[in-house]
């Protein structure tokens, strides 16, 4: 059984090779057309997906799943619908395979361009949610990738359903590839598979990212925390501290980039901290605060070493009181997830020195951290948001899914002097 | 014993984590002067580097190492002052920090920069020579990077001589630390020190990339082997096929960018390999060639599969005749290890699919697959050159050596309409 497991997943990674080959000769209208057609072939599957989709759920009840992640796995006619307008819209997206990114000549005669290309194989391993299937698939097949996906158990009729909709759409045979098994072993098989998938990407719980980051000899692109942070310059506009403070913390409390930490400048906090609190409060937001703060607020839990570690995607706050920023910049450097912190101020020199000095993918002046965000940057669409510093920072769109090669042409040059 | 071993590379970690910040606060003068102050620092040191060379190639003989390692390990007043020119050189490069890779404006107002940063911690792996202490402390530090060197212990006093010279120049506190442990186990330990440091690069032989490969829990970027080929299309120029055909096999055979493939369109065979032939066993090149090449050319002994996957590093060239540009390119791409690829045509349109069809890091067209080097693609020095596809690719510099942040500013804008 291992075996078989690892001899067919083995099998992918060199079908994928080959179609990596062909969707890198591509155009962009080819590779348009044909997720005009994977969106199609969505719509009329429909039925058939929700089929699936109601076999995982049937599953999912009888495994007594939370709720909130049998939600994550429902499809509905309207859930099907935005997941062929996400391929109709990548269809939209500037391709940015071609691109040259540089170009300059050598004393010698020689010119060099650096050219965007797909990275070529990519792998995807996440959980519950079926629509990465189509989504990560389109963006991987629109940068020119093939892609080779491995969702969880509890999803995998409909993400075979989905699978096999995207598969009728016309693509290069093996362009986008999903694992049927799902045993941990096949997360371990491809991770090991570095003949055969240039990058990895897990999309999940820490647990997955954990396993995924320990056993893969490829490069992985990954997401860990985003403990974010709110800091309050001494110079700051305090209405706008307050509105993005709300904002950052209440809009959308569960993801990655709402707001966990709330520091302030000490000459900051007798004016701002109760208006903050109060509208924290009336929206049900639980505050824990370093001593300072408890000293200005009433009813406010102490934090603890811990809450400065917390991500905790809630109604829950942590707030410090700081003498100084660079006190905040350490703090942040110190506890945060390298992810998206924000100063408020009206000096710019301050906001400057703390962008320089915050160590983090995303670095907000006066701007609430929701909006670190592929869609909010730009980009139409976004495979995740990177918590690592090498080849992908941030918000991740089509251009973070591609590579670069130097083609360089000369006219004869020889290192040695013909003789 | 492990355990002291572990606590003391985990230790320099959070000493090469605090560094990392200080180096990104300063500017390119005052890293300059470092530099420089480090190259005067290495010639003044000369004497002790010497000494304790000396007891390297005592125990290297001793140890009946082979002569080319012995040559790799031995310092002379010469060399030690190539390495303080390396320094002094690496300082008048311009520094990559703080270039604005791109920049837009979002309809909300908001403004986005996509800035040029250090990626903080950089582990270097490396064998017997010692330079590399100098050089690629050097490139990390001028990148803005903290930089935990691990030598092999061939050549351990000399890197410890080194280090300790480098030391003295005024750079901040740790921003160049040497392990001083040379066994497998601080290997293993660095690899898995994610949380102290961004990114890990061996530069060694197989075994040693093949360790950091299956251990490191953070991004590696490496340079696995170098096969390159050279393609002779119909439409070449045959003088200058031969007089690349040979600059890229003899002007340094034992190097990672010569040619060890020769691919020939069966067009041009006739007129071209006897005349390339000649001209590579008057240079003392063995051929090795598949039936094709055998008929044509005589004492060629055959090519078996293993030729095709050889990087042989050596005066023996394996020969191949394609009918097409098509069996060319998947030749390069099957066997191949992506490093350097070069066509030689007339035909610009051969040459162009070639250049988009090869999965390789550099695709020459008309040029000697020699010049696939940072130096002669003009990055003034280069700490390496990639096989991988993720991040950096092909010659690597100093832009090589940071990522990016997005700095982003606006004017209070929240997600959530202020109430």
């Amino acid at each position: 059984m291992s075996n078989a497991i690892e001899t067919s997943i083995h099998a992918m990674g060199g079908h994928a090779r080959s179609a990596a080959r062909k969707l890198a000769a591509l155009d962009a209208d080819e590779k348009n057309s044909i997720l005009q057609k994977m969106a199609a072939s969505i719509r009329k599957s429909a039925r058939r997906i929700l089929r699936a989709n109601e076999k995982d759920l049937a599953g999912g009840r009888e495994k007594d799943l939370p709720a909130a992640m049998l939600d994550r796995l429902r499809l509905d006619e309207a859930r099907i619908e935005d997941i062929a307008a996400g391929l109709d819209h990548v269809a939209t997206l500037p391709d940015p395979v071609g691109d040259v990114l540089d170009a300059w000549d050598r004393p010698n005669g020689i010119r060099i361009e650096q050219v965007r290309v797909p990275i070529g194989t990519i792998g995807i391993i996440y959980e519950s949610r079926p629509n990465v299937t189509a989504d990560a698939a389109a963006l991987c097949f629109k940068a020119g990738n093939a892609t080779i996906l491995r969702g969880g158990s509890e999803a995998i009729h409909s993400n075979l359903a989905l699978a096999e909709a995207l598969d009728q759409a016309g693509a290069p045979g093996h362009a986008v590839q999903l694992i049927p098994f799902t045993d941990r072993e096949s997360v371990a098989v491809m991770a090991k598979m570095d003949r055969w998938l240039d990058l990895i990407i897990p999309r999940g719980g820490k647990g997955l990212v954990e396993t995924v980051v320990s056993e893969a000899r490829m490069p992985v692109v990954k997401h860990h925390d985003g403990i974010c942070h709110l800091y309050v310059d001494a110079a700051a506009d305090q209405e706008m501290a307050v509105a993005l403070t709300v904002d950052s913390k209440t809009q959308k409390p569960g993801v990655c980039n709402a707001l966990e930490t709330l520091l302030v400048h000490r000459d900051a906090a007798a004016g701002f901290l109760p208006r903050a609190a109060a509208a924290l409060r009336a929206r049900g937001v639980e505050l824990r605060g370093c001593d300072a703060t408890r000293t200005m607020l009433a009813d406010v839990a102490p934090a603890s070493e811990a809450d400065w570690d917390t991500e905790y995607l809630d109604l829950v706050l942590a707030i410090r009181i700081v003498d100084t920023l660079e006190v905040a910049v350490s703090h942040i450097n110190d506890y945060g997830s390298h992810h998206t912190d924000a100063i408020v101020t009206r000096d710019d020199a301050a906001a400057a020195r703390f962008q320089r000095e915050v160590d983090s993918a995303c670095v907000f002046h006066n701007l609430s951290t929701r909006f670190a965000d592929g869609g909010e940057f730009g980009f139409g669409s976004e495979i995740g948001i990177s918590t690592d510093k090498i080849h992908a920072r941030g918000p991740m769109g089509l251009r973070e899914l591609t590579t670069y090669q130097y083609r360089v042409r000369g006219n004869g040059q020889t290192k040695a002097p013909v003789q």
